[in-house]
């Protein structure tokens, strides 16, 4: 594969997330996705044979690992978990504050349509949060939880900083996001401190 | 107006809600939306001249109320706020498993997409957030928590569903929104248990 192709068919997949944030699956076409590249129209199915459900699933996968990647960073440095997960939040309400509220999360965009001629995308978005949650839980379990709290804490972080993101976007605020990250930390504070007895 | 034409009004905002709960925003063509409806083709423009988004602002407003009616009597019946809060959830859980996991909220369809020709669609979603999250926190600051404690908490409790019902649908099993009752449960006997000193 020459570099060129090679740069393009990346450009796409970059290009699908970026769209996907902004204007869900509903607005992320084929069309729109080669503007925002400015990669060759025959470059689609050459590069993606499945065509645009394929593209929003290596877009889903990409921005997932992405995110992954930033959490196993966050969760390993200092073994704080809470301070971890307090990045966590800052990350995503940078995310949100510097496209002024406009971009949420990708994979959210996919995971909100039942498509029933590419269940594949499901399946990449479950693997994506599933992810996430043995990120957070790992640090959790090594600091005293048990597996069974951890995960269920995990899963509970997961779900407030999505439908938070979701909400900071139509009120043009980050004060959702701000009020599951306060709650979250006197939470894990309280769940990770030693019993008195 | 004509009976007949009043129903076939009221079907067509129903049958919006539906598709957007199912296929999102993107999947809630005003062709589905008038197949599924069995409305006439004519009757689009005759009874929502702004069209589509007059539609989808339509079906969020209608589902929002119902849900925040719902949300209402629960939070007026027997004064617990505990329990009606579980209540909620079980309501979101029925909702997801009598639908197959197939089907979420329809204010979060719309929410995830800015449409820029259509703003006030996100304005109508922040305000179907804003309706729910007084409901919430109203019988919280009767049974004692601060204004500001009890808001912090009510959004937290909507976006921790909303994250939830979209992990749900992706994984096909209730556990994550089990995960987010159980917590929001327990946080909120501990907020609202009378302070020991």
């Amino acid at each position: 594969m020459s570099p060129r192709k090679s740069d393009s068919r990346e450009r796409m997949i970059v290009s699908t997330a970026a769209l996907l944030r902004e204007y869900g699956a509903g607005g992320t076409s084929i069309d729109r996705v080669l503007e925002h590249s400015g990669a060759p129209r025959g470059s689609v199915y050459h590069h993606f044979p499945g065509g645009r459900a394929q593209l929003l699933d290596e877009a889903v996968a990409l921005a997932g690992d992405f995110i992954a990647g930033l959490l196993d960073a966050a969760m390993q440095d200092g073994d704080d978990p809470v301070q971890a997960i307090d990045g966590f939040f800052v990350l995503w309400r940078e995310r949100l504050v510097s496209s002024g509220f406009r971009a949420g999360c990708p994979v959210v965009a996919v995971a909100v349509e039942t498509n029933d001629d590419a269940p594949q995308l499901a399946r990449s978005a479950a693997s994506v949060f599933a992810r996430w949650q043995e990120a957070l839980a790992a640090p959790l379990v090594r600091h005293g939880l048990t597996e069974q709290r951890a995960g269920r804490l995990a899963a509970f972080i997961v779900a407030a900083i999505e439908g938070a993101v979701i909400m900071c976007r139509v009120e043009q605020s980050s004060a959702p996001l701000d009020a599951a990250a306060a709650e979250i930390h006197d939470l894990l504070i309280h769940a990770l401190r030693p019993s008195p007895h």
